[in-house]
């Protein structure tokens, strides 16, 4: 299947999404981007797995990631594509399809951008985190990830989400004893003991801290409880399954804390962590990125979701999100997208592009403001030394369990 | 494998449960036990299934029923028996094989009892009602079951225990709001919500009701919970099972109200309703039980769990659970048998039943109270009515599920 990289962002993106690409079937979706970029002299083509790498190698001072992965969800019965009106319906039209059409269009048509480019297109987002294609490219081919900022082209409904939220899931165990409900004074049983757990997450009052100049807002939610050996038996165990998304004031450390502290009088296992990532739009990169791109657009807002953007944030690249899709529309069987947005993401991306290394003309408040001044000679003289893919500056995050934070 | 029915009743416990019989492998056991009574010629044996039936027919006026069940629960590594100082221990050994042998005993060394006796060997106690042998017989050959008075010879520490209590689930669902954990605040936490079902269950107090001169306890017990959709997603779905084990002054339906009525804000799901049994003690030939077995045993107890006396009961049979075996040991890996309680068992209904009709000379307080004057009579000349085994008279009680009440 040939990709026509000149169609326009609505068809191309209408192609995309009649290939299905299933996370762990992106073979022929993969396939066909490399082969629509393998051509291209201006860019350097690599490829592990079902992941694409796409680079120029003009040697700019800096270097710009756009990421976005290529698989979706399980189809919905939402296949083929749908055009209705100013609407594009279909599995993974907004998530993410139409960035992927976005990155696509630059590689193409961007023959010599003012940074250079990375173009990853990677495989597996949506399923365990082990099978994700960044991170297993940051591990087979971490040179292919280096970069001074990169752009994760999650949707966002066109505007600019700074970090993410990390997230920890917990087990917290109300413990009681066996006994026959006949004679139910005989035991405690633990299901009733477990109310006061759900009290405290009743109780829970969530912080909304400021990170960076974003407003984050934190959760805490049961998302299991399981309990319960016969119809005849009053319960031992009950285990509550707390799912806590954190600011990225806090590390997974941290983090634990807060949930041994809440529930101080039961044992509590941690699950998983997986630590969030600061907006870092303070860094000189960003601000640029949020100047121009953000030209017009509401304020940055804080992403409160976990993304990928964390995995270029713990090897010190600092990243957004940002696409055309509609985020609350991802993995619902009504999925579209706004076939504006794809335009008008791709033209504010190749006016970053294209635009000359320090042409801030396009700033907007409030983000000038803080640009100006020894602040901003500081900014740009960091940007020029830019920062490359690195071993983690800290633990690893654990993760265990199959589905994505 | 014969069975000497002449061995003393610990040898021949031994030798019972030495015959493994897991509930659907009774076979061996149940031909041992027809092999060892079909040769009594003061015996008329039937046999359905598993079950066996062995009857005098001997014209008295009163008809009793001593019934056990032959199948145990799942062999827990306690098997073979073994003696130990003043205990039998083994898998059965309490509930009921102790039981069981002194029914074979009194089956083969009683030839004409002062009261005609069924003696009942049913298979299939420990699991699902449908498999249980009493039902099945009571529907395949009700006749057999014809009789003024049934002994259940369940492990009762060789206790009278009058009635039992009926027993009810149902599921009670806190409903709530699907969204994605990192804005919770757009869903509503169906957990969260459970915890007022929980509150209900633990501001709970027990009704503790006389009925028929004995006191029941009552209890409502959460035996299971679970709800949960994914570790990211806010659940909008939180089920708890709830137990309401019931006096027998209540029946289903209002046995129901009664969890209705402590539920109002929140569906409610009766998957199962088991009507108890009042202890029945009035009946004339109750009281004669209690009042020669019974002497210089405490006084009858309310039985709180459910057993098979219920299924008399809602026959019009008034029955009481009596047997040696040790209830708190049923179902246990280190179940065993006091042995002495197995002779005292077996003296104790050889006495009642080898004593001649009218000779309540063992008549102890504060029972024999009860039976004097008009009221024995009275009593006397109903037990010569009899009841029989006749279709119920009160809408089959529901119930599903894999386990027994």
């Amino acid at each position: 299947m040939d990709l026509d990289l000149d169609r326009d962002g609505p068809a191309l993106t209408a192609q995309l999404v009649d290939v299905p690409s299933v996370s762990g079937e992106e073979g022929p979706l993969a396939d066909a981007i490399e082969a629509a970029l393998r051509p291209l002299a201006h860019l350097t083509v690599s490829r592990d797995g079902q992941t694409i790498v796409a680079r120029t190698e003009l040697g700019r001072a800096e270097r710009v990631i756009l990421a976005g992965h290529i698989d979706t969800v399980p189809v919905a019965g939402n296949l083929p594509s749908r055009a209705e009106g100013s609407r594009l319906y279909g599995c993974g039209t907004s998530d993410m399809k139409a960035g992927v059409v976005v990155q696509l269009r630059l590689a193409a048509h961007l023959p010599a951008p003012s940074r250079d480019v990375t173009y990853v297109f990677y495989e597996c987002e949506e399923v365990a985190a082990e099978r994700n294609g960044l991170l297993r490219l940051s591990r087979a081919a971490p040179g292919l990830l280096a970069g001074d900022f990169a752009v994760l082209m999650e949707p966002s409904a066109g505007q600019i989400e700074g970090g993410c939220q990390g997230t920890l899931r917990a087990e917290v165990t109300a413990a009681g004893k066996r006994a026959h409900t006949a004679r139910a004074w005989m035991g405690r049983n633990a299901i009733h003991e477990a109310g006061d757990i759900l009290a405290v997450l009743r109780a829970y009052v969530p912080r909304e801290p400021e990170v960076d100049g974003l407003r984050y807002h934190e959760g805490l939610n049961a998302v299991a409880i399981r309990g319960g050996v016969a119809g005849n038996v009053v319960p031992d165990e009950c285990l509550v399954t707390v799912n806590y998304r954190f600011a990225p004031d806090l590390d997974g450390q941290q983090a634990e804390d807060v949930v041994r502290a809440l529930f101080p009088a039961w044992p509590v296992t941690v699950i998983d962590v997986t630590e969030g990532a600061r907006p870092g739009l303070g860094h000189p990169a960003a601000a640029a990125f949020v100047a121009t791109v953000g030209a017009g657009l509401g304020p940055p807002r804080a992403k409160l979701g976990w993304t990928d953007v964390a995995r270029f944030a713990a090897h010190g690249i600092p990243a957004v999100n940002y696409g055309p899709g509609l985020p609350e529309l991802a993995h619902t069987a009504g999925e579209y997208v706004e076939t504006a947005a794809i335009a008008d993401c791709e033209a504010r991306l190749r006016a970053w592009l294209g635009a000359l290394q320090g042409s801030h003309q396009a700033f907007t408040e409030p983000f000038a403001k803080r640009l100006t001044g020894p602040g901003l000679r500081r900014a740009r003289s960091a940007s020029c030394a830019g920062s490359r893919w690195r071993p983690p500056s800290r633990p690893t995050p654990r993760r265990r369990g199959d589905t994505r934070p």
